[in-house]
């Protein structure tokens, strides 16, 4: 940690920082620029809150020197994580995962048709929510448990693996029970409580970007449920909010090289919410798979006008299977595979 | 609901608009502008989602005529709300309420030095965390249980109310059996389960602004506790996630004429949150009297050097004191009293 | 245009807009639905200010049916627009075209040793900036005119084309005279008069979106080039600003489906500025390809380390190389050519 | 400058950014944490920019110790600047200055009714634009020299300081020539050349703050019209752009007391484009009273409903004159006077 003082701080205040270091068990090391001192120091664990310093009196700011996220840390944890979906590998150097599904499963019918199209396109994982976090009470909220019987009948015909959202500790119980893979939502990024009920169980979590998440914040998130045992985590990038209103939410890519570098955790991305337009889906979807992506989420219906969420962000089944046959050059191009 | 169709939409299309809409009982009505057709729609009732319609082939775009919130708006609740915190009251037409304390409940000492403080210079309601939601898994988390009982002896002794943050289902029971006041963060305003069972409380909820909402969404976010039947719901301005970085986060202080105007529920203002640094926060606060908000949350710390966290933010006991003597100038300027 | 009148508008309210409309020559087209009143516009000609009736009495929002924007617009021009820099092309259904080059021109050698490599892993078009909008006035400004004797010794030398930025009027006249096409930066995207006395040359013109910019907003300010009979507008996304810190901006990919839907303009892709990490540049460039663009535009240097400016972002020259060698395989995957 | 080195860097790469340090005439000094390498550089000059190291391989990245700004640093020029606009001072201990006045200028007649409202009310500075900074070029663009020839009519009946934007070069002599304060917009804010111009005058500069300008970047803006000779300039803060959409623009009033602290420059608030609605202006100018700030500007009309543009941000004079009777109260609480 660096504490870097005022230029108008005075010695006594300088001495009162490197008091405050030595109270905590570390060593300050004072250096004096030109223009102000600062002080660093060595010594420290993890976990130590930069506000320590940022509170006394004459300290400017302080910058860590270490990433504020352990066990998420490339740093400390050099080979590349591969998480294991019954059988379905995400990771670097394994084949892409496509996961695909509707916003919600609304019906066996619905559910059914879409589980046969997308397994057939090339999809290994099949997306769909059981529990809605809609933003207005007097919205659809889901199909609850009787979506959990519905998911069982397609996993038994096609072999599909399920991802599907846990919202709070009675859902959590129902996904790790019947579904393959857990989605924690980026509204539930920083729900502590959540993450490490997750963290306890032995499935593993696709943890998505929060809407105004640091992709500090995201990291350091995934080590509420890596820190409770459970190493298998893949993020999920699903678009930030900007200013930018020609899309949904803005599709933040360029944290696929940046997760590669500071991170172990595989990264899929998820352009069906990142733009929030159907016919900005493929190439976003390709534009992910050229970044580096080790998979993509994406919404597909049978009949988006009469989907009973997100209809217009999902693909017709045509537009997926044009897209499934898109893919596999890009992939080659990067040295993936489908 | 008006439905805008694209500029190349076929008559085919428009039909197809039309004919969902007659579909979902209401009535289509088809205006032909120069450059495009819309389609209005009436007959419309509560939590109809635009998507339904935004999905359909040559849908442009889809503009809502109300506003998504329904409990929370003036338009549907036209008398100020105003809230009773066991007696201090809060809302248009009252007195203004300040909210001051530690940001963590640290020690008994600690607790009952800045209550008794706080309560001198004219608060009326104690803040502080007795669970914190803390960024990473290795910092500080809060006293619980030991703090419910700190927080008994500070109320026993000063006749202060308190309000504190309920992170989950299991920290919620506790605040609504010893608080006064049940606070939803800022990283839960979306998390639906925590708000819906806040709501079936008798307890008093503050209810933050999420990072990144906006105030359609936090509104709504409102309706979720009113929903339930609770309906007295405080708003709490603590600052949005901007590019700025003068400060922690961008304090958002139009949202309160903004609030005013369109609910009818009380809004206080949090410039420790908002800003990050103590020396703003007096300007801050005093803006946000200005600004007419019925009241405002700081934080204070007999010793911010020695906090366990935000630390930085913490008003020193003598900066709440001198702000405390200059805002019933600013308040009575703007027809309010302290 | 839509003008959507408040809940509790007055009828008086409603015939006072009504009549205003008519004022203007333009037929008003009431549409009662349960919530509020709107009224239809139609006969509305170009630049018509939706201010005009926000400013109304009981009025509480206007939309428009139509683009801001005119001559960019797909809309109202159809077909792709190709755009030619002395003989290269740039636009849909031509050769990807790459743009490279240091940030600044700073000696003779550095500019030809830069030439020469770029041009022989593929770049027809070399970019360098002589004037350097600089931050603060106490930084390296650029070699201006002794810039444009290196640039043409380069152009002679390697057949080459020339992209440099225009900073103002004298600048311009600089950079029309002597390099073939002209960039307008990111920060002078709405510097009015720039862009119409770049638009009344001859030269094709670079447009740099701004860093806070709506698409709207950019299409628009290249109506400006447009409207003074320059038909010759290359777009360029260069990141926005964001709350994101992992990169220097937020690199907003999802801009290109969004171009191509809405204009008829080329848009290439400026991934060095984007993300101002070179690592990550060469997998934001394949993403930029995947994603549709017609072109990139990237910073290369013989020695960052010794660079002027930017040297973080530029490529060495051997990254530059090895990405070049991946581009062919990405662009033949969605039907481009290098 | 703080130079941190990756956690992975080598020994010589160290070695190479000291060695670096040391070819700029500057002195190293190496500090070893449990984490990682920092290099202190101390002897540095004006200007010098952290990418010049954060170019060098094994660079994670460069802190500045100093602010980038200069001229414009309370650092470097301790006491309050005044700004004399024609026997009008703003700044601190000076009374608020209230600058008021139409958009655009339309007519004779509207500005003289609109100055002899404002000056009756209290306001001392007239504000209009002569020349207008459109998006779209189909827009109404301004008088221009018709303009001013009004300006000088109402100048000479009611003794008002004139304060009008300059667009370019050629608009910049007609706005020195004629006017008493050049105002500098938003988007021109990093328009080098138009600062340097404004700099080399002997008129006092309004330099409002660019929609996505950090606090340091719109200092540092300052310092190009103040390193040019003329110390005359007030800052002006206009709304940033955010995601927020209840307001046209996010007013980020925090920046008062930030101003206040980094800087001795004057700041005055104009919430009519802050926030984009006439009703939130006057709570939102009290605000900025109350925050600290030397003074607002608001826009007025006679006619709102008739405005060529921005009417819906523009007070109806009766507001105005209820605004300006409550100013005065807000303004003695902290200390000020109208």
């Amino acid at each position: 940690m660096l504490i870097l003082m005022k230029s108008n701080a005075s010695a006594e205040q300088l001495e009162a920082v490197a008091s405050r270091v030595r109270e905590l068990g570390l060593t300050p090391h004072p250096l004096q620029s030109s223009s102000r001192s600062v002080v660093g120091v060595t010594g420290e664990r993890n976990g130590l809150d930069p506000a320590v310093f940022s509170a006394l009196a004459g300290v400017s700011k302080v910058v860590r020197l270490s990433v504020p996220f352990k066990l998420a840390a490339r740093e400390f944890h050099e080979d590349d994580t591969v998480v294991d979906v019954n059988g379905v590998t995400i990771g670097a150097g394994q084949k892409l995962c496509v996961m695909a599904g509707p916003c919600s499963f609304e019906s066996e019918e619905q559910v059914l048709t879409i589980a046969r199209t997308v397994k057939q396109a090339g999809a290994t994982v099949m997306r769909g929510g059981l529990f809605k976090p809609r933003t207005s009470p007097f919205s659809f909220q889901g199909l609850h448990e009787d979506g959990v019987r519905i998911m069982q009948r397609a996993r038994e015909e096609t072999g599909l693996r399920f991802v599907t959202e846990a919202l709070d500790e009675r859902s959590l119980e129902l996904v790790i029970e019947h579904a393959d893979m857990i989605q924690i939502g980026a509204r539930n990024m920083q729900n502590f409580t959540l993450l490490k009920k997750a963290g306890q169980s032995k499935k593993p979590v696709l943890l998505k970007r929060g809407m105004s998440a640091t992709l500090e914040e995201w990291l350091t998130a995934a080590d509420y449920v890596l820190s409770e045992g459970n190493p298998q985590v893949v993020l999920c990038e699903r678009g930030i909010r900007t200013f930018a209103t020609h899309t949904r939410n803005t599709l933040d890519l360029s944290v696929v090289p940046a997760v590669k570098e500071l991170s172990h955790l595989p990264i899929i991305v998820d352009p069906s919410h990142g733009t929030g337009y159907r016919n900005y889906v493929p190439p976003m979807a390709l534009a992910a798979v050229a970044a580096g992506a080790d998979g993509i989420m994406v919404e597909v219906h049978n009949d988006p006008a009469q989907a009973k969420s997100d209809g217009a962000q999902s693909l017709f089944i045509e537009q997926f299977q044009q897209m499934m046959k898109q893919i596999p050059a890009v992939a080659e191009a990067v040295g993936r595979t489908l």
